[in-house]
C-alpha cells in the first residue's frame, strides 16, 4: 500500500534532517522525498511516498504530526493525486542509434535539452510509470546511459477533489 | 557562491538522514535537495545545491566523502551544469481571469495537466529562475494560488563538459 505525504514545514536548517531522521530510527520506509520552497519562502514542503501496510503509514503520519517544525500535513493515496516525476537523462549516441533514440524521445513527449558531438541530455516530466518506461525503452534498444538524475514523486491532490 | 552537489548514495534506509544530519549539526546551508533512483536500483543519487563561501563548499564535499554509504560525489557550479526543476501549481480560474493564465501557460511553455470547473494545475519543468517567474506573473495577474509543489533543483554536467 503506497502513500503520500505532503508536509508543509518550517523552512529552517535541520528540519529536513528531523524529517528523514523520523523515517530512519522507526525503519518507515521512504520511496522517494522531494523537498522544495512553497509560494511562501517561509515555509517549504516535503512529498514524501512511503509504503507499508495501513498501521505503519497511520504511524508515519501521527509521528510527523508531533514535529513541532511540521505546519500541516495532508495525505493522499495515489488514485487521489497527480502524480509527477522530473528524469534528466544523458546518453551516448551515433549515427547508427540516433533514429531509435528520436523516436523513443517522441513517443515518450520528453525534450532534448543539450546536446554535444556525441551525448544527448534528454528531460522527461511524467508519471513515475512514464519516467521508468522511458528508461527500459533506452535499455531495450541498447542506448547507453551516461548518467541519470531524478526528483521524488511530486504530488497534488486533483482538482475535482480540491473542489469539494 | 552556490555549488552543485551530485551525490550517489547507497539505496538503504537512513543514508539521506545521514546527509541531511551532516548538513544540519554543520549548519550549512541547503538551499535545495532532490532524492531519486538511478539506472541501478541499489543506487539512489541525491542532488544538493548549496552556498556560501570557497572554504565552506570544499569543508561540504571533505564530510561527504567521509560517509561510507557515499559511493562519488561530483560537484559543479551553475554555469557546468544544466539545472532543471520541477514544479506544480493549482490555481483558481474563472471566465475573467482565464485568458491572462492560458496567456502566462503559453508565454511560459507550461502544461494544463489537470482541471475541474474552477482550479487548474499547471506543470512546468525549466530552470529555478522560470519556474519563480511562473509563480511572479500569476501573483502579477492576481490569479490566487491554492497549493504549490516543487522540487529541488536537478542538475546534470553539461554534455560538451562531459566529452572532455
Amino acid at each position: 500500500m503506497k502513500r503520500i505525504y505532503s508536509v508543509l514545514v518550517e523552512n529552517r536548517s535541520g528540519v529536513l534532517a528531523k524529517v528523514a531522521g523520523l523515517f530512519a530510527r522507526r525503519c518507515f520506509n521512504i520511496d522517494s522525498l522531494a523537498v522544495g520552497e512553497t509560494f511562501d519562502r517561509d515555509v517549504s514542503c516535503i512529498t514524501i511516498v512511503s509504503s507499508g501496510d495501513k498501521g505503519t503509514l497511520e504511524q508515519i503520519e501521527k509521528q510527523l504530526n508531533k514535529k513541532i517544525d511540521v505546519i500541516k500535513i495532508k495525505t493522499f493515496s495515489e488514485a487521489e493525486s497527480l502524480s509527477r516525476e522530473l528524469l534528466l537523462v544523458k546518453v551516448k549516441y551515433n549515427k547508427h542509434n540516433r533514429r531509435d533514440l528520436f523516436e523513443i524521445c517522441n513517443i515518450l513527449g520528453t525534450r532534448i535539452v543539450d546536446t554535444s558531438k556525441s551525448l544527448m541530455t534528454i528531460q522527461m516530466c511524467d508519471t513515475p510509470e512514464q519516467t521508468e518506461s522511458l528508461l527500459q525503452m533506452l535499455a531495450a534498444a541498447s542506448i547507453s546511459v551516461v548518467e541519470v538524475a531524478r526528483t521524488g514523486t511530486l504530488a497534488l491532490q486533483k482538482c475535482i477533489m480540491s473542489e469539494k
